[in-house]
């Protein structure tokens, strides 16, 4: 889930907000994301009080309670955008529905973490790695590796429990609930749907820059960006003109998304993003823009960036390559062309719908802030 | 979720059925778990067909068909048995509703057989290895073991999300619905919990029988009987009493169940049970049976006991030895009784609760067909 990298942006850091919006924007972008923290802090501590507690597992509560509330918030902010978009103003009921999707983005993060044997999350050392770290300390019997990954799965588990839970009790109406609930399942089954497409995605068959993205909108860019929005639009009732626009301006700013995150997984630099610098070269990931330059290099680094990908083991002189072919290509200037061609598009949407003059411009804001950034 | 193989006797095995029941009982679980199937089949058809092929994936959508409507219907035939005891009669969306568990089950069993690296389930190979083989005959890059462990992992996240959305839109009143999800957001998180438990319940540390039959209870016991009966009593509004005697019958059996279960993973014959005999053994496994034995065997046996839990393999001469100390001990012995005193337990509760004769008579039958059985 790279996402998460891109995610990093979206702090209530006053001076990246202020370069992308107003003091008033900025305001309240950091009350949102508090009281999306508030919420799903409140809501976890007493699950993990009930639930885990009970069985003696003080760890791994502590453990969820941290984690849950440890993200930028990105997806709950856009599902509130869309219950603004309602017009029925402010409600801490929909705000705390919408803040649910930061347990389905933590059962998410959780699990990929597993799969692709990631040891780095949110600055720390993953869940699975620290939950085999407690196994070691307990001197339990067996594989501490392997106790940590099955233990990270089902605290995966309980989150993506919990999260349908959170949403079902958010006190938002029970027509509100019927209304999210197929766009809710539609996102689930994507999200496994887009990782399951993402694990037959294979970088050595040189897939094509249309169903990379297409793997990128179904695993990260819908969930991220489109769902959240037609969720919390749903809930509001909006009417299917606001539902369209709201759409195609979460699958163009969703695939920005991922576009500006497989550049930072390529030429980001590690002091912003907390990962060394060109990780997804490190690890063959078959991104959007290696695709770009596998597509665009001359016929001669096409063939060195190919013969890269086959190495069992890539190090700081391959890494070095790989930027340089893509740079050479065009590629990282394409993609970024392709950043700003979807930012505009979405700018252009908000212009025609007719949404309420502060909720669009909050919307192209935060466009901005997802898209525009080096960490 | 070795209570599968326990799950295996609940077949519409006329031999058996009769054996612990009249004709019209035989007929009507027959019947039961029939419907159960065709419901679980039309409805992950369905979402296989809108979400998998879409996205490319026969393999994973058929397997998932297969195995969804592969088991013996145990949690769904005791959902509907709870439904029953509202008094409302046979209902087609209660039925829907109670077969949402086999998708729930199929969750449990698919993630399970990950966690425990089991290589044979529902008398072929597990999930994991069967995408495993996919992913070699593909040819694709990476580990196909891997592949098959994450690929699983994602497919059992469908069920999970799917067995919910069943429930949710089985067809029985928002009412109903209302009043299961407290029971079905305990079962939920209490699996996961119990899988937990599990993972650190260390044998070498000589659980007591009371801890075994705790974390068993969470486990499986729980899931396997009380929970789901609990759910169908809530959907139909069934009131406290009933609900309190269901809750103690199902704990009482779900006991019962797995301490069947115990004896046949040390006992049973493989011709039955379709895993070698003292699989248990060789997995090294903390169950209620070895903590019996661990409690009950004279000094040097028991010391002979946990000096074979420290080896790294044990071959069929240790097998043998953890038989005879086990029957030595009269552990084998107690826990039938514990068995016995389970289900005459169950039987006095029945008597007394005043439910209708033939679903007091069907939940008795059920009671025996579960707990006393040779696979």
């Amino acid at each position: 889930m790279d996402a998460e990298r891109a995610a990093i942006a979206v702090r209530p850091d006053e001076q990246a907000v202020r370069g992308h919006g107003s003091a008033q924007f900025a305001d309240w972008l950091a009350r949102t994301q508090c009281s999306v923290r508030d919420h799903v802090d409140d809501f976890v501590r007493a699950r993990c009080a009930a639930e885990l507690a009970t069985a003696g597992f003080s760890l791994p509560g502590q453990l969820m309670i941290d984690f849950a509330s440890g993200g930028k918030c990105v997806r709950s902010v856009f599902g509130y955008l869309g219950w603004l978009c309602g017009g029925a103003g402010e409600s801490e009921s929909a705000l705390r529905a919408a803040a649910s999707a930061e347990l389905l983005h933590a059962f998410a993060l959780v699990q990929d973490d597993v799969m692709d044997e990631s040891t780095v999350r949110r600055g720390g050392p993953a869940v699975h790695r620290r939950l085999a770290d407690w196994h070691r300390r307990q001197g339990l019997s067996g594989s501490s590796a392997r106790f940590g990954e099955s233990a990270a799965i089902l605290l995966a588990d309980l989150y993506l429990v919990w999260a349908e839970r959170m949403l079902r009790e958010s006190g938002v109406t029970a027509a509100a609930l019927d209304r999210a609930w197929p766009h809710y399942d539609a996102m689930r089954s994507e999200l496994a749907v887009g990782q399951l497409a993402d694990l037959t995605n294979d970088a050595n068959r040189a897939p094509t820059v249309g169903a990379v993205l297409d793997i990128a909108r179904r695993k990260s860019g819908n969930y991220t960006v489109r769902r959240p929005l037609e969720l919390g639009a749903a809930m509001a009732g909006c009417d299917e003109t606001v539902m369209g626009v709201l759409g195609e301006y979460g699958e163009a700013i969703g695939e920005a998304f991922q576009l500006r995150d497989d550049l930072l997984g390529i030429f980001g630099d590690p002091s912003a993003t907390g990962k060394p610098t060109g990780d997804d070269v490190r690890e063959r990931k078959a991104t959007t823009v290696i695709a770009l330059a596998d597509q665009l290099a001359v016929p001669s680094d096409r063939a060195r960036l190919r013969d890269l990908w086959r190495q069992a083991f890539i190090d700081e002189q391959g890494v070095a390559l790989a930027q340089a072919v893509i740079t050479d290509s065009g590629a990282g200037e394409r993609a970024e062309q392709m950043i700003d061609d979807r930012v505009e598009h979405a700018r252009r949407l908000l212009d025609v719908a007719q949404l309420e003059p502060s909720v669009a411009d909050a919307l192209h804001r935060m466009a901005l802030l997802c898209t525009h950034r080096t960490h």
